[in-house]
């Protein structure tokens, strides 16, 4: 563990970077949205499918914009006594040509010195999808 | 990605043994809650804090059932396209000579090919408990 200021300042810069990202993708800021992240940050949305990295994440950002994605998060954001927290959210968004969908998810994410995201996995399974 | 048959029986493995979790604390029933890891079975609760292992895992359910360990799901079980799985909550316990608490956690485990918790990481930071 890390001392108790740094680490009270540390769970701070994380959670207002979790709800930037929240207020980020309903505002439909693809460009503000990949400003969250470091530039060798991986993302695994959902946990178990291929690695996002470099390019893939602008482009895995525009898509998000493109097919309206609403967050909802449904818990409130929880640290760790390192540098990682967690998002609870519900998220619905209309894929191309295809009906609007919810799916229940989470994101862990790790954070860097400057509090920018180094990963992003995404807790949600095939039965954590619906019709939305 | 595993099959769909295959990762769909893996996710019902998986939210099973997470509600048994939640079932077995609010029981106080110590070894049942032990019966649900894997020997090899490591803990970080907190994520940042020293990890469990071997015989410190029964102790620590010991504890668990000793302070009246209450935990309340506050989502539905997020499970993913692999062998992890998330529970999220919120418990309340009173520690030995203290008043009683309340953590926002959430339970990030993983799990081997037999259902078993192979690791749990928990997301509760210093901003995350109260007086309950």
């Amino acid at each position: 563990m890390t001392g108790d200021t740094e680490l009270r300042d540390r769970q701070a810069m994380m959670k207002a970077a979790l709800q930037a990202y929240v207020d980020r993708a309903n505002a439909g800021d693809a460009d503000g949205l990949v400003a969250l992240f470091a530039p060798d940050a991986v993302i695994e949305d959902p946990i178990g499918s291929p690695l996002k990295t470099g390019a893939d994440i602008p482009a895995w950002f525009a898509d998000t914009v493109a097919f309206g994605t609403r967050i909802t998060p449904v818990a409130p954001l929880r640290g760790s006594h390192a540098n990682e927290a967690l998002l609870v959210f519900d998220v619905e968004f209309t894929p191309p040509g295809g009906e609007p969908m919810r799916i229940r998810s989470a994101d862990a994410c790790t954070f860097n010195d400057a509090g920018l995201i180094t990963r992003l996995r995404a807790f949600w399974g095939p039965g954590d999808i619906e019709p939305a």
